[in-house]
Parts: structure tokens; C-alpha cells; sequence
């Protein structure tokens, strides 16, 4: 190393040692006679004193990268600084080698600035300089090596799946590539390693793990990458049981060794059918109570139309009576921003009384019986949904949030974690056929086994979903492995023979061949790093991330080709067709 | 878990317990009145015996996947086999449950046959079956976690470097991704994370290291995948010692640990100069001694036109002179298929004589001096080299290995590592320019800093790199951090401003912001797990390696797209610029 100490390390004890330091201008400042520089490296900042008259030193700016030498001394009684952890010396530095310089800066390094995103991801190395960056940075690396750990000490095998790997013609989202020694033949590249651990575990390796790239040409939206990493595992020979515990240690560890959290295990488990009816949310956030009420049979022999549906249901905000009109029509738009025609509400007057459009329009018992059917207080706004449940349980799942957040009722330093259980096994399209809600190798429950062919609207899958704070950071299922049970679900979904064995080809294949028992998860692990971070989006847990547009300012990415990159990648060779599929 | 316990790990102990144990039925073996299973799960073999009058143990097949619930016993006395770790128990099954069935496998699992490569790619989840393979697959899995282990515990930061990024003209062998959201505009995959990880080394993480995927179209060759991995890092403010303290570390962690080898730190070092005069070879096999000898002063005079050459060299064959005229004859073509013109030969007869096309060319007192020049004796064979001295020594050096392997002079239980240092920066191209021998951010030897710009031929890199038993498996640099020297660089090699700015300038643009010095080095992953593991090749230690033709057989990829995914991914859109570079 070109230095003896790092910055940060520097104590009283070392106070008359010459030591050499290499790392940052922090800050620099004149003091008459001397300058004090901050300096900066990896391990912290320390102070360092050099006496003006050393014409150089005028000409230090933010950011030049310095070499220093000097001796370490105790900071003269009264200057030192208990805030910082080097705050009782400083180094007397004799001499300072400028090691490179710094044009002036597009933002500065130190302080708290605001600064737009943009701009921070085109200067993404001087941003990484930033405390919060570099620590949220440091943070997923210290979750990677833990990770390590744990997967080790749980018997699992690391192994790397490709990325270049077979595009289908159903593949939609997929990032295509062009293969320039096979010109008209092209590589995918992966969403996830699902058919590679599936593959492995039929290859008897029976755990396998993986940090895995997963890529999706995705349409762009807040917090979504074209490429983003999951903790991806399988196991063999397990109960949905063996896979929770595992999903368990990984977080527990987490969460214990970075944040001090100690997650209570084993994790709540919630079935989908309650966390919709409680929370309007396949992720519910438990952070804070305030349950959805059904109301449905309240209102069975309602006169109110709009109340004549197959599901009604209503969320209290505490103290909502007292909004304006003009914060009451908000919630109207915001309604409306998410797909539905309106929120409607009634508000609990001191005395009891029922205002508000929807009190105008239910009976004089509806009217009397509703504060305590949703146990709301005077005061209280209830806003209600009617209509097919999911969607009206959604909608006032979200609006149960939107109250959370305005009423204060989230602890922001707690920490919910949950499984989310029993999902459906299918949703049905618009076309009134059937999909898959996780993928087509989801098993169903044992009890549905049987008879998710002839009531594929009931049928519950082996499924589970790791909540935390209201975001999904995981989930997975126990798959099928009999030949039988994966063609019945292929017709369930109406995907043709054809299809699934384009698809799935080689999966298939392998399924004749003694496919044990299994089933897995992953992570998302971005997600889980933003969460451990105490970051705002992903992107600040992401070394080099796309913009919200997709691009990428600092390389510029991506970029139009030239005719002769067209030609050489064989980008418009005609297809021929390669190996055949076996 | 559907078992209580791992089929491997039974030992007499275990007798008379009730044990339910799931694998796959690997031999079975019908003994009038009792059927014999080795049951075969990822922790090893066990051997069940099950009464053959229960009629479903006829069905049985290799390969089916199956439960079985047992008691433990000893085997009867005689019947122990000592070399089963499970060899002196058996488990007498009262029930065995088909979980899943196996077709006719299109090879063995079990014994060691030879099969075609294309067909073990093809059905890989069989071939991880198979003990060779699966070992292959865990040894790549224990050395990521040691690797681990390494980097945590000398600082170093895992990141994530992005594998959607910027393409370049001049990015030959690049794969290039059309990108649906942009249409018109292409990622491209990176070939290494060189650029990112210096851009870290600005952004002041100091310590940065990587399992990094890299993606080169390259042409198909022996050992070559379009996808490979490499251990990549780099450091701030070292020296070369510190990063070749890191890169012993990692070897020797992962000898000793996989291999039980303890590596003598710290390795040899050899400059290139000498490796490529001693054994011509810039990655010189150590396992066996033979050197060349140079032979250019001692034909200094010589009359002999082949030898009036700026380099002559030579390499002795011991016991070569006893070689038919077949044998000698194949030499010929074998230097020719390596595009020289030949090897020129002279065989020491028992009596000192010299026989041989050479010894007819060369005067009387070069014939005398020739054996003791080389230092060969009576019945040994000399191959000569004479001309450029690179090629020269090149060609020396592949016939130094062939002669190795030939006389069985390897000793292929031992491990011969070295560093080679020193390479010269720059190589002359065919047109008469430079070209950088590693990358143009390279720094020079220091003695060269301020010379390689007039003496670029004879200027040496501050390079590294690590070779085992003739394989290069790592390799690096200091880097360049001064932007003069930089600059110097392209000049040399003849690259425009305009040109590295379009390949490289957002790290143009980071080295005006306080760049630190550093360096770093890359191992290549499958290369170094391949030695580890003994495996033939680096597709024996990649899952699911594409076949030598650069095709996968289990997946089918490379395929055809549809018109449809044409027009989905933007591919024929006419380019329009996206973001521009800064």
C-alpha cells in the first residue's frame, strides 16, 4: 500500500507516530497561517494540519486525491471533536503529494444536498463518494457475504445458470440476441433461472442457490430495472415447511447481523384469502391494524344500487370526518388514478349522525347499524367499495395505505414481516380462459390435487409469498413433478402441446427421467437490500442503475448501431434453423 | 423433509432404527425372493432390501425416484462392504413409493462409460447424476464460498457490475440486445467489468471484487464459451504486491481447502522476457525442467542461412534421436500445422556424432560445440528455431510441451505456480502501428513512465500474471490514473480522440474527478475451477455449458425468431439517438 494507516483508524494512541495517509480532500479550510483539510478514504476522515506558507496548498480543491505524510498529534485541549471518531488528533502533515486532481465538481461530495437523480447516476463515481451511497453500496455487500453463510451452513450448492439461453416465441419481455457465428439464431436472455433449478434438481443436486441476473425488457416504471438479481433456491425432497425455514434463516440472519433487528420466527402466516379479506393486499403491511370490513351481508337486502354487488366492504380513517370537501374530492381522483369509478364515503358526525353521499342513499337501519358494523368512532370518515371482490378489496387495500400514511399510522421504525399463503392456483383472463397466477409448475394443495381441473376458480396453490412492510420481497412453491399433474394444468391455462413443449421442451424432457419432489424460492434482492439499507428505491442499492427512463446517463447506453454492427452480429441474416430440439 | 435421513450417511449405529430415506434407485439386483436397491441420494449409496414378493419391486428401474420406509440392520456377517461408507448396514424396506417413473435412459448413470459430449450436454440433469459430474458441479460451488471467505476477510466490497450496457463501433465480439422501450437502440453485454470497476476505484470503494459473468461472440473454439466467469477485482492506492498478496491468497485458500495442496507463498516470479527465453511461453508449464537454449551468438558466424536469423534457439528432446524417420517427419507437420515452416532437427548419435538436415548445414566447429551448448548427450534429439525471436521462441516453447508430454517428463500430480511479470505494453500490429498488449489503461513499469512514448517496442508493463501448470488463470495491472499518461497511451496505439471517447469516455470523464491509483486482476473462474477439480475441460465445471459448436443440445438455443418478436424488440427500427453521451 501506498499509505500506512487508513484515515478513519487514526486514535489517541497513535498520537506521535509518522504515518502516510492517501484518500480525499473532504473539506479544506484557511485558518491564517495554517489549512485544515478533511481528509477522506474508505475507513472515515481525518484532520489534517499543513501550514500555509507551502504554496500548494492554495491550490487544493475538493475531491483532489492526496498523499500525506506526517505525524499524528492529540488535538490541542478544547479542539477536539467527539463526533468524530478521529476527533481527538490530527495529523501535522509535512508533506502533501497531489496524487490527481479534480475539475470542479457537479455536486458536492460531502454535505446532504439534494440532488437530482439524473445527474447523480451520470456522475455515479463521484456520487459512490457520497456517504449514503457508498454505505448502501457496502450494505448489499455485507448482505451478499452473510447470504454466503447461510446458504453454506444450510447444505446448499452454488451453482451459475445461463444467460444465454433459448428465446421462445411466447417469451414475451424477453431481451433477444443476436449470435454472430450462427447469423439468424438468437440467444434470450433469461427472466429467471426457473428451468435451470428445476433442471438441477432433477439432476439430483437436490439444494441449489444462486444470486442470479434476471433481465426483462420490461415497460419502465418507478423502482422496476431491465435487470435486477434474485436470491434464487430450490430444494428436493422438501415440505413447504423446509422452504419457509430456509426463506427464515436468510432474512432472520439479514436483518440480525446489519439492522440489529431480531425478526421473531417462526413468521406469521396469513392465507391470501384472509390478507384480501383484512387488508385488500397480497402483501399486507402490518405495520399498523386498521382492518377492511366485509359488509356484504349488511347490505344484502340494500335498496342502494350501487351496494347491490357481489362483495361491498369499507376502510375507516380515523378522524376523516373533519376533511374538507376539496380533500374528499381528492380521494375521488385518486380513485379514479387507479381504475375505479370513485371512492364512495360517509362521515361520522360527533353526534352519530351519518353524512356524506352514501348516508343520503341507505335506509335509516343501514344508517344506524353502520358506525359499529365497521367500528368506527364519531369523527371517523368509512370509505366503501362495492363490486367484484378482488377488485373492490384491492381498492380499499390501497386506500387503507393512502390512510396509514396521511393519519400516521405506520411505525416507519418497525419492521412486519409475514408469509402471505395458499394464493390461487389460476386467474381468469379476459378472454374467460384460465392462467397461471405464479407459473404452471406451481403445485396445488394437497387437498386441491384432485380437483383443480373442474374448479380451477377454487383452486389453492402451494404457494408462499415473504412479506415485509407491505412490499413482496420473496416467494415461491413447491412445483409438480408428475407428468400427468403438469399436462392437466397446461389445459387448464389452454396452452397446447405445441406450445408448452416450445416453451418448456427440455423441462419436460427431463421430467421423464425420475424427478424428485421439490419446490424453492427467491428473492428479490434488490428489494430486500433497499429494505436493509433504509433506502428509498432500488436504484440506490444498485452500483450502476438505469435511470427511471431505462437509459443509463453515465455510459450513455443504450445506443444505435452502425450497418456494419448490423452485419457482423448477423442481425439480419434469414433464420435457418439450428440444432433441433430434441 | 419427506425423509428422516440422507441415505449416505447410514453406519452401523443407525441399526435398528426406523429410517424413511428418498433418492434414486441407482442398481437393483433380483436375488430369488429378494430384491437388492442401491439407493442413491445426493449424500451417497445405501443398499435396501426389499422382499421381491411384493410385486411392484419388479417395475423398479434405474433411475426412478422413490421413497422408502425401512428399518436399519446389520448386514449379516461376510456380508459387509468395506468400501461403502454406508457398507455395513442395509435397510430392509417394508414399503417403497414410486414418486416418479424413469424412461429408458439414453446412457448410464451409474460406471463410467464413455459418452459423447453432445449427448451428455443434451440430457445434462442426467449427467449431474453421475458422480464425475455432480463433484465437478460441487467443487465450483465450495470454491465460491471459500472465494467468499477471501474477499470478506481482506475488505474487499461486493458489487454488482450491470451486464446491460453501452455498445461501442468498435466493440468487435460485443453481443449486442435490442431494446423494445428504445427501438433502435442496443445494450451490449459486457466482456469484463473493466471499465465499471475502475469507475469504482474513482468512486473511492478502494476494494471492489466480483464473480463476474462476461460475454464474448467469439469464434468457437476448444475450451472457449460465449459465456464464462471471472473473479475480478481491483484496489486502491497498493503497489503490485498488494494485489499479488490477494491473488495468493485466493489460490492458496482454494488449493489447500479443495485440493489439500498447501501452494509455497510466496509464488516464483519470472519476467516475461524470461519465460519467453527460457521456456517460450509467456504461461511456462514448470512441472518438468527442459529449458531452450539460445543459440544466437553461437551461430553468430554461421554460414548456414537459416541460422543467419536475428534469433536462433533450441530445445533438446531427450532420447529423440532414437525417433523413425516417420516420427521425425510428423514434426514436420506438426510445426507446419502451428503455421511455421518446419523444425529443423539434429540427432546425437551414440557417439557424439551429429546426423540430422542441421548437421549437414553447419560448419565442422559448430557441430563439435552443439551438444554441450545445448547440453544435450548421446541420443537426444535438438529441434532449432530460427528467425523473429518471438515466434522463434514460440515455436520452441509448444515444442518444448509436445516433447513433455511426448517423454512423459510431466509430472501431472504436481501444481507449478508462478507469476509472469513484466510484458511489454505494446506489440506491433501487421500494419505497422502499436497495439496494447493487455488494455490501453495499463500503466508502465515506472522506469518506463516517461520513455514508452519514444521506445514503445521495448516498454514494459506493470503487469502480472498468475500461471498454473501452463494454464493462465489470472492476470492484471497498475492501472493508468494520470490523464497525460492516458493520453500517451492512445497516442501510441494510434486511437483517436473521437474513438476513446466513444469506447471509454465516461471513464475519461470520472479520471477528471480525483481517480486514485490502482489496480486489480482477473482469474478466470471456470479455468481455475477446472483445475481444482481435475476435470478435461471448463464445460465439465460449468452446469450447463453450450456445446463445443457453440450450440446448447438441451435447450436448443440458438434459434430463429418470428417476425413478430422482430418487430416486439425494435430490432428493424431505424436507429434514432438516444440519450446522449456526456
Amino acid at each position: 500500500m501506498i499509505r500506512t494507516h487508513e484515515a478513519g483508524t487514526l486514535r489517541a494512541e497513535h498520537a506521535g507516530e509518522r504515518v502516510v495517509l492517501a484518500g480525499w480532500v473532504a473539506r479544506r479550510r484557511d485558518h491564517g497561517g495554517v489549512v485544515f483539510i478533511d481528509l477522506r478514504d474508505a475507513s472515515g476522515v481525518v484532520q489534517v494540519v499543513w501550514r500555509s506558507e507551502d504554496a500548494a496548498s492554495h491550490d487544493l480543491r475538493a475531491e483532489f486525491c492526496v498523499k500525506v505524510t506526517g505525524d499524528v498529534r492529540a488535538r490541542p485541549a478544547g479542539n477536539e471533536n467527539p463526533e468524530l471518531p478521529t476527533g481527538a488528533i490530527e495529523v501535522v502533515a509535512e508533506e502533501v503529494e497531489v496524487l490527481s486532481e479534480a475539475d470542479p465538481l457537479p455536486f458536492p461530495v460531502e454535505g446532504s444536498t439534494e440532488i437530482s437523480e439524473d445527474v447523480r447516476i451520470k456522475y455515479r463515481y463521484l456520487d459512490i463518494r457520497r456517504e449514503d451511497t457508498a454505505r448502501a453500496l457496502r450494505v448489499r455487500s455485507t448482505a451478499a457475504y452473510l447470504l454466503s453463510d447461510v446458504m453454506r451452513d444450510h447444505g446448499f450448492v452454488n451453482v451459475e445458470t445461463p444467460y444465454l439461453t433459448r428465446s421462445t416465441p411466447e417469451g414475451a419481455r424477453d431481451f433477444l440476441v443476436p449470435v454472430r457465428l450462427r447469423p439468424g439464431n438468437w440467444y434470450a436472455l433469461p427472466q429467471s433461472p426457473q428451468l435451470f433449478k428445476q433442471l438441477l434438481m432433477v439432476g439430483g443436486l437436490e439444494r441449489y442457490y444462486q444470486l442470479a441476473r434476471c433481465f426483462r425488457d420490461e415497460d419502465f416504471r418507478k423502482d422496476r430495472q431491465p435487470e435486477f438479481t434474485q436470491i434464487d433456491l430450490e430444494m428436493s425432497f422438501v415440505t413447504r415447511q423446509d422452504v419457509i425455514d430456509v426463506g427464515e434463516a436468510v432474512v432472520s440472519t439479514l436483518w440480525r447481523e446489519i439492522t440489529g433487528y431480531e425478526i421473531p420466527l417462526p413468521l406469521p402466516r396469513m392465507t391470501y384469502a384472509e390478507a384480501m379479506a383484512k387488508y385488500g393486499s397480497d402483501k399486507p403491511d402490518l405495520r399498523f391494524d386498521l382492518e377492511l370490513t366485509d359488509l356484504t351481508s349488511y347490505f344484502a337486502g340494500t335498496e342502494f344500487r350501487v351496494f347491490q354487488a357481489p362483495y361491498v366492504g369499507a376502510v375507516v380513517m380515523p378522524g376523516g370526518a373533519s376533511q374538507t370537501r376539496r380533500e374528499l374530492d381528492a380521494w375521488q381522483d385518486w380513485a379514479k388514478s387507479r381504475g375505479a369509478r370513485g371512492l364512495a364515503y360517509a362521515l361520522i358526525a360527533q353526534d352519530g349522525s351519518i353524512a356524506g353521499p352514501v348516508g343520503k342513499n341507505i335506509s335509516e337501519s343501514e344508517r344506524d347499524g353502520l358506525a359499529a358494523a365497521v367500528n368506527a368512532s364519531p369523527g371517523d370518515a368509512v370509505f366503501f367499495a362495492a363490486g367484484a371482490a378482488r377488485a373492490s378489496q384491492e381498492l380499499l387495500g390501497a386506500a387503507r395505505l393512502e390512510i396509514g400514511n396521511r393519519c400516521d399510522l405506520i411505525d416507519t421504525t418497525a419492521w412486519s414481516f409475514l408469509w402471505v399463503v395458499d394464493a390461487p392456483m389460476f386467474e381468469e383472463t379476459d378472454a374467460g380462459g384460465w392462467t397461471a397466477v405464479h407459473h404452471p409448475f406451481t403445485s396445488p394443495l394437497p387437498e386441491w390435487a384432485d380437483k383443480f381441473t373442474t374448479e380451477p376458480g377454487g383452486a389453492l396453490a402451494d404457494a408462499y409469498d415473504m412479506v415485509c412492510n407491505g412490499y413482496e420481497i420473496g416467494g415461491g412453491s413447491i412445483r409438480i413433478h408428475k407428468q400427468l399433474m403438469q399436462q392437466q394444468v397446461f389445459d387448464v391455462i389452454g396452452l397446447s402441446p405445441e406450445e408448452a413443449r416450445s416453451q418448456f421442451g427440455f423441462l419436460l424432457d427431463a421430467f421423464k427421467y425420475g424427478p424428485p419432489p421439490h419446490g424453492g424460492m427467491a428473492f428479490g434482492w434488490d428489494r430486500v437490500v433497499m429494505l436493509l439499507a433504509g433506502a428509498d428505491t432500488i436504484r440506490d442499492v444498485i452500483a450502476f442503475p438505469k435511470a427511471a427512463s431505462g437509459a443509463d446517463p453515465l455510459t450513455g447506453a443504450p445506443t444505435p448501431i452502425t450497418p456494419a454492427q448490423r452485419k457482423e452480429a448477423g442481425i439480419d441474416a434469414p433464420p435457418k434453423p439450428a440444432t433441433p430440439q430434441g
